[in-house]
């Protein structure tokens, strides 16, 4: 912990790549593009899986697992979908290696071993999924299928970043068939929700639900919901995706089943996913120039206590003062690590758990001991306080629902403010310049003023807030009529 | 649940292919030798990773993650690792597919997205790993490093099986480092120490710790621990292995480190790792002719309750007298299933479940009701018994630690019962031939002897017994003197 951070208002992006590298989360591979998630990090994204996992088995999901490589001729089936992700994939060609005659030691690509049929390593999974579907449908007895997946996935990103953007990532898929229209659009609007719960309840991220333009929706969908979260910068971050599909699928893989009246018909589908970006906007909504702030909730140490002392006999006394409060700590399901290391000092230990976001911190030593009293520390408003040793589990159990409230309010405050109207091009760009944030102004709907837009300004459409209110105006690029407001920002 | 299973003894291979597909376990996918891990057989997964991940975090180890790829001259740094698996390597040699000319709607590779570096689909994360601890380790101070990673990895296999043998797997791979030999080789033994307690007594399939001969050892290892358990064809499977992989992988990246004494010196490593094939050896040990048999630590359901009714009121009055005993199993942990699909009669129901291994069932209809009884059933001994509804709770509490140990017991039998040992390669040959199962057999401790006896009988070394006694003899295919006897087998 020798170096500070770079400071966000000096170069947000410098904080962002220094702090996911410092506080230990992850860093870059020697694969172009390719993270390896760290310990600490990996322990944060375990606690968001394991959480999402219970909400989508509480809603009737089953998690399976499907190949990680979709064959060609699958693959381009869903030609929109097809079209979508074909610049950004991995291809495997041959399936065996040699020795290099030329080259001792080495090995080359054994031409022999070329696939007749190439395999993409999945972008996502609906066509290996809808094939899959194809032979476990027949009858609306059949539906619904309410399976999700939990894998890695493969997009070429020409420009990567940890967590935002990489390579390879890790994310859950769900994949949903429906005998009606209206059920898949439900589930749809279902996991968006679930999604929105989570981020809020869970992340402390404050999110608005909404769907997506024509221009901004997943390839082969009919409808993107989706929840669009800012960050400190003023960015928006997309943080989940939920889709539904219509017909589409099941029409390019011929996924049909007999309906109660007796008639064919093809299967409605949905498909739905967070991943490891979601770390990105965990790590971007709370952070501060000290390094990662982390919601109680989701933090692999909840409680550290740094032990403080110069003799090993003070060392002994402070432990066996420690002893209980720890055990009654675990027994309440609280996470708390006694740091006793001796390798390191007590300042050295403050600032990397300050960095590493450990909500809150308990230093105690010898004149703490004579006076029966610890010093706590919330990590979110960096504040010291001495307690008595006897509240220490009420200050503790405050301190946890405290510091995720807070941080949802701060954040949601943020938000809320960082929402400015525009109703000419003029204030839209200037907007846009000078504050960031969401822009919500008029739109007459097309892609065309979408793009020209965004050529001018680089702000896209984030969504058109479920919630919106009716309102006849003009639109700020065109003037042609328009119904509603929609969001603009510059987003990640 | 139409048609029967095939009985184990006309054809075990097609009984155990059958059964993974009707127990609705797994199948294969449209991707050669990749199979679907349907909702059924991932439940079952999903309990024994719960499992194991406590058992390796217990045990001071942290789950991280790493990349997919290996770039090509990364994977072939350890040579005899490179050669061991340079055969059966997906690799990845593009990026980009485009719009085919001459077919509309179709996609052809984009020959000018060509990899200046093929990257390798992992089929085991060493390379990647440790030319990531480079970068980790400097001193002493930064090590051990225990880190495991939960992945899927992609071996060419020719002739894959469902669970047995698959092109892409999922498993766990451990990936420590240590500044001495001996922790590394505590390591290696710990953690086939805990791959052994969990087939024990969380599978109920007994295992037989032991080292790999030379050939059989994993390609970069010094020392490959194993468990090795017996199926009731008489065929060994190897369960799990350990790898003790000294300080070859830290020669080829370079991985030094700063010792107590301010000298340097390689890193020493170990490699563990447990697959989905665990599965296959969970179904062989215990299944039978009826379907799958799961103990009740990993059944995904415990408990099913059909309900046997003609009216609605009938079903009403069955339903309300369950709901106190559903909430009551639930709340003491057990997962229990109330079956109450209107769309399937009782019997087709009982088979079904019978296929699916639930360890209890309980029926209950109106005469039942009457006589404040249920029929309990338990799937191991196919044995049902009528009870009085007051000692429902105890029954169950008794069947799940009784179907459990049972299991074990019988397992256990078959495989004591099945180690015989042979003296001359005539007896050797003719226990393969008529019994299979274990051989203990002396051997001269030479490759060749070893390559011989495979190829006149198909067994190989499965491992040198741990647990060995040393016994002089003479080698029952060359006749040299051997001082213990190692075991031997037909194997998956």
């Amino acid at each position: 912990m020798k170096k500070k951070l770079t400071k966000r208002e000096e170069d947000y992006s410098k904080w962002y790549n220094e702090l996911v590298v410092k506080a230990g989360l992850a860093e870059n591979s020697f694969v172009r593009g390719c993270m390896v998630i760290k310990p600490y990090g990996y322990a944060i994204w375990e606690k968001m899986q394991a959480q999402l996992d219970i909400m989508f088995k509480e809603t009737g999901h089953q998690n399976a697992y499907f190949p990680l490589f979709v064959p060609k001729s699958l693959f381009e089936a869903e030609e929109k979908n097809a079209k979508g992700f074909a610049k950004e994939c991995a291809i495997v060609t041959h399936y065996r290696l040699k020795s290099d005659p030329e080259n001792s030691g080495k090995l080359i690509v054994d031409k022999s071993s070329k696939l007749e049929e190439e395999l993409i390593v999945r972008p996502t999974s609906e066509a290996i999924i809808w094939s899959t579907y194809k032979k476990w449908i027949q009858s609306y007895r059949d539906l619904p299928i309410l399976i999700n997946q939990w894998a890695n996935v493969v997009r070429w990103e020409m420009r990567p970043r940890l967590f935002l953007r990489t390579v390879e990532f890790l994310w859950q898929e769900g994949h949903t068939a429906h005998s009606t229209k209206d059920e898949a659009v439900d589930e749809a609007i279902l996991m968006n929700d679930i999604y929105a719960e989570f981020a809020e309840n869970f992340m402390g991220i404050p999110v608005i639900k909404g769907i997506k333009s024509e221009s901004e929706k997943f390839a082969g969908a009919e409808e993107t919901y989706c929840i669009e979260a800012l960050m400190q910068d003023g960015k928006a971050l997309q943080a989940g995706t939920s889709h539904f599909l219509g017909q589409n699928f099941a029409k390019a893989f011929d996924v049909k089943f007999t309906n109660k009246e007796g008639s064919l018909d093809f299967v409605w589908a949905t498909s739905w996913g967070v991943s490891t970006r979601l770390m990105g906007a965990l790590i971007m909504t709370h952070s501060d120039d000290n390094g990662l702030v982390l919601p109680p909730k989701l933090a692999p140490i909840q409680v550290v206590i740094i032990p403080i002392y110069k003799s090993d006999e003070e060392f002994n006394s402070i432990s066996s003062v420690l002893e209980p409060i720890l055990s009654k700590l675990k027994s309440k399901g609280i996470s708390v690590l006694f740091d006793k290391r001796d390798t390191h000092k007590p300042g050295f230990k403050f600032n990397e758990h300050e960095m590493k976001g450990v909500p809150i911190r308990i230093a105690i030593g010898p004149k703490d001991l004579e006076n029966s009293t610890l010093e706590i520390f919330r990590r979110d408003k960096m504040e010291k306080k001495t307690i008595s040793i006897d509240d220490v589990f009420s200050k503790i159990d405050f301190l946890i629902n405290d510091i995720q409230t807070n941080l949802f309010d701060k954040a949601k405050l943020f938000t809320n403010s960082n929402i400015r109207e525009a109703n000419t091009f003029d204030e839209f760009k200037s907007i846009i310049k000078n504050n960031g944030g969401f822009v919500s102004a008029h739109w007459d709907g097309t892609t065309e003023t979408e793009e020209k837009i965004k050529r001018e300004t680089k702000a896209t459409i984030r969504c058109i807030p479920l919630n919106n209110s009716k309102e006849d105006g003009k639109c700020i690029f065109s003037n042609k009529s328009s119904n509603q407001r929609v969001l603009f920002a510059k987003a990640y």
